[in-house]
């Protein structure tokens, strides 16, 4: 049995995961999930029934993780030779981008896309205040032309990141500043990057065959 | 000079960060921030201007942790002393409740707080689908009588969880499910939450005399 079992679906989130996955080097058993049809493990693993889910079996037993960011952030601990986890001094950069994506840019990229206006006088209610801000302070991330999250290092909080500015140049959820173009094309000529792509573009092209 | 810097308002989320600094014992100054003249330290540190922002004066330099549950993750690692941060089988739980009460918890309950409606036929689209669906699966996470989020070890996941819980059920925002209630009573009677809370319940009869 492979070490991970990761429920996915090509046109997903999962995207995210599966990179992740790639990055840690990771040796795991892919389960394509039918949105009509969820199997049972995955239910039981995640009652919210989403994908991307991982299912590490570890050897005192089963660990369930959801939530890409989650997903990033456990492989780089669990894989450690990979070298994906931030050092002690990269620490706060970590945590503060990877929250940050989690929490703001995901609340005010999809609220936007769902048609929300938030009234002026209730932003103080949201995390994010507003849809510029948040963006304008996640440009801020790269005001000191640092190419990756933590400076020089290549870390798990990349992928996540990275994943989010990269779908959201992609499909115009998100402005294309030049520190974001630029970030994004650095993303894309990751090994990883590539070869986990090539693997969900290819089960894509087979669904719509 | 203490070891962190601590921007804040009583009235907002940086009663969580401060319960985090109480439980991890943390030498901290606290600066209070007035919502119409934001300190320009808070503003160089933190361009959403957003409190809670900590500053970790480190001995190799100053680290900026911006978003609570950011917060609560670091200062797990950086105050190893107080024991918050997750042993190696505990740290899928940790990160999957953390990201979960951070993304989809959160998004549900202020999205609904602010009177959106997401449409069914949108839903695939929200990392929390639907606001029952968000809170049935929190829910879960205390279906083994667990008494905190990692089992048996109290940890920083609790403090943010916990805080999403504890003001959710206060402010009615979250239903008053039992094991929520009965998970909010165990919160309430740590020493380091009383603390906390009564220097934030202090300044607050103090703003309103």
């Amino acid at each position: 049995m492979a070490e991970y079992t990761f429920f996915t679906h090509p046109m997903s989130r999962g995207q995210i995961a599966r990179w992740a996955l790639h990055e840690a080097g990771a040796d795991y058993e892919q389960v394509l999930v039918n949105w009509q049809d969820k199997p049972a493990a995955l239910l039981a693993a995640n009652p919210m029934g989403k994908v991307p889910t991982l299912i590490h079996h570890a050897l005192d037993g089963d660990r369930v993780i959801t939530e890409c960011a989650a997903i990033c952030a456990y492989l780089a601990e669990a894989q450690p030779g990979a070298e994906l986890a931030p050092h002690d001094s990269e620490r706060a950069d970590y945590v503060r981008w990877l929250f940050f994506a989690a929490g703001p840019v995901e609340h005010a990229v999809t609220t936007r896309a769902m048609g929300f206006e938030p009234p002026a006088d209730k932003q103080g209610m949201l995390g994010f205040g507003s849809f510029e801000r948040t963006i304008d302070t996640l440009e801020t991330l790269f005001a000191d032309s640092r190419p990756w999250v933590c400076g020089d290092h290549f870390t798990m909080a990349d992928v996540y990141i990275g994943s989010q500015i990269d779908w959201g140049l992609t499909f115009g959820t998100m402005p294309p500043r030049v520190a974001f173009v630029a970030y994004a094309e650095r993303l894309q000529a990751r090994d990883a990057y590539k070869a986990a792509k090539a693997i969900d573009q290819a089960l894509i092209a087979d669904m719509q065959k």
